[in-house]
């Protein structure tokens, strides 16, 4: 990792602040999604925390991009940020980030941008920051620097990164040999042996300008749009509707990966998505208790169980003789279900979302 | 079975209306027991079931004996039954069986009695009535007559009856040989196929005087001072607090089988006391459906999963990925266990009843 400290003053971090985060439903809603919520109960909403970390790095120059509907909620939670871009409708990653990325070229031909999702959860702010900077000498030099996290585990919920040549310029800056879809456990835990693979956390650090230059070698109407739009804000109802609806790892990093023009950082600071409320009873286990309770512990009675148990309702709750449960009990919605099956939460709210429960998505 | 039909012109049920239901919990609390609900979905309470069944034998001549805490809501379930008494405390089952015998045997000297618990289900009306009858004839011939429950599992849950000598004047009844406390498996298992064993399901048939004067046997005091209340109604606060709290099996039942005192008629038809979740799931399942949903089946999500879900307090339920699992889902409290584990929901309002929550129990 560089030693030398980078110039920041002209570093954005840019926040896209989307997902419905289904599998942590009915916590997490279309119109409460998990970015809104203290989900670890730090005090922070996971948004917070996220503008909070990048504090030391990016300062005041914070851009966060949202739905227009969640933009009231989010400015609410956080004041300090100046920029809250509002899409008028979800039309995935390229066409949000890359909006931010426009905007900001405007601003300054010069910026740096880095983008973190909202609802990530990273302690070591740090050893992240340390990164950050890392990663902002190499997106100076040209590169589309991503953030590759060291697997513990062999995940099949994540993308990987192949991590190709180390750069002889750059310490702590790897070329990346490919992006690899969501592996299945065989091919995950090869690549955990291995040591070869990190995981893609869809953290980047890019100048805005070689991001739109890359989005125009594969789509150049797009890119074209983009910068419009950046300056002609007035028209952005009219010019949204007709942006692809596309991962910007598609659009831009498997592409630009082929053509030798991404890097990455490996890291090593703790990281979780809160993918599911597995994910979350990891975060926010204690070793000395088997069940964690998030939320009001005197309203949970545990007999002989293990788990997680979130009585976000205020009432009463006794499980009895269940290990590695899942009870997440709110006002109007109660989930049970284990931690070896939480990723499957997310087909209740498929089911709810056919039956036209749009009160409890 | 005798086929004889017995005059019932003078034949009193005895409803005790008792018990809290503690391994129903939430759905059964101390101020509103499981007699007083529809656990089944009938559209009829248990309490108010009990005193259908009964009417083909006892007609209008039913006493309920209750809590004072609950005569005005048995007075609105079953406002036929003219005879609702009321215990002052719970002072167990000799003293509010033995206050309503010695009412009866003041009324009607002649009087046969039945006592049938509140919170138990039988669904065959006739099976039920024709026993009844043949219990009828043997009280009437100065037995105690027990109803003997056909084994149909290894329960460890019971009392049991030995069977003893067939009465040779009365078809269908035999003499006990003796009372047997609850046995463990082993025990249940070798009764189970020796076939000498019947349940004790706590109904039985008897003349007043008899059930008074067997009393006097072993407690003089005790059948005095319950005769001495039924003539002065008035004394009832008073004398209540000096009576023995003792179950009448014990009581009466284990000395008067010692004595040859006691028969028993062995029933075939289908009993249940709804003593926790996994009876009540066994009542009420459907053998296409993997959950049985009691209440609202749209209220309910379940995926990969088989139990019972009571969504009582309206609000969506999601099951994904349990087997044999437990929800009962209720305004203020919420309970999660297992068909197995369904016994130790006692544990819960123990607890409960620890930290002062009489709000929960």
């Amino acid at each position: 990792m560089s030693t030398e400290t980078p110039d920041l003053s002209n570093f954005w971090a840019v926040i896209p602040a989307g997902g419905a985060g289904t599998r942590l439903w009915p916590l997490s809603r279309q119109h409460s999604p998990k970015f809104l919520h203290d989900l670890t109960g730090s005090g922070r909403t996971l948004l917070q925390a996220t503008v909070d970390r990048l504090q030391p790095t990016a300062g005041p120059r914070v851009m966060v991009v949202t739905g227009a509907v969640h933009r009231d909620a989010v400015m609410a939670q956080v004041p300090e940020v100046a920029d809250v871009v509002a899409e008028p409708s979800p039309r995935d990653s390229m066409a949000a980030i890359g909006l931010a990325a426009a905007l900001l070229e405007r601003r300054d031909p010069e910026a740096v941008m880095g983008s973190f999702a909202a609802d990530h959860v990273i302690a070591d702010t740090a050893a992240f920051s340390a990164t950050v900077r890392t990663a902002v000498t190499a997106a100076r030099a040209g590169w589309l620097v991503t953030l590759g996290i060291t697997p513990t585990h062999p995940a099949t919920g994540f993308g990987y990164i192949r991590t190709g040549q180390a750069d002889p310029e750059l310490p702590g800056v790897h070329a990346v040999g490919e992006f690899v879809e969501k592996p299945d456990l065989a091919t995950a835990t090869e690549y955990l042996a291995a040591g070869t693979h990190l995981w893609n956390a869809g953290m980047f650090v890019v100048r805005p300008t070689v991001l739109l230059d890359l989005l125009a070698d594969s789509d150049p109407a797009f890119a074209a749009a983009l910068r419009t739009l950046a300056a002609a804000p007035e028209r952005l109802e009219e010019i949204w509707a007709t942006l692809p609806r596309i991962a910007l790892d598609h659009a831009v990093a498997e592409p630009a990966a082929a053509a030798g023009r991404v890097a990455v950082v490996p890291v090593s600071f703790d990281w979780d998505d809160v993918g599911d409320f597995a994910s979350l009873q990891g975060l926010v286990a204690q070793a000395d208790e088997p069940v964690t309770v998030l939320g009001e512990r005197d309203l949970v009675q545990a007999v002989d169980s293990s788990g997680i148990i979130v009585p976000a309702a205020g009432r009463a709750v006794a499980v009895v003789g269940l290990e590695n449960v899942v009870v997440v009990d709110t006002g109007d919605a109660l989930l049970v279900t284990t931690l070896d099956r939480a990723q499957d939460v997310k087909t209740v709210v498929a089911r709810l979302a056919e039956q036209g429960r749009n009160d409890l998505v």
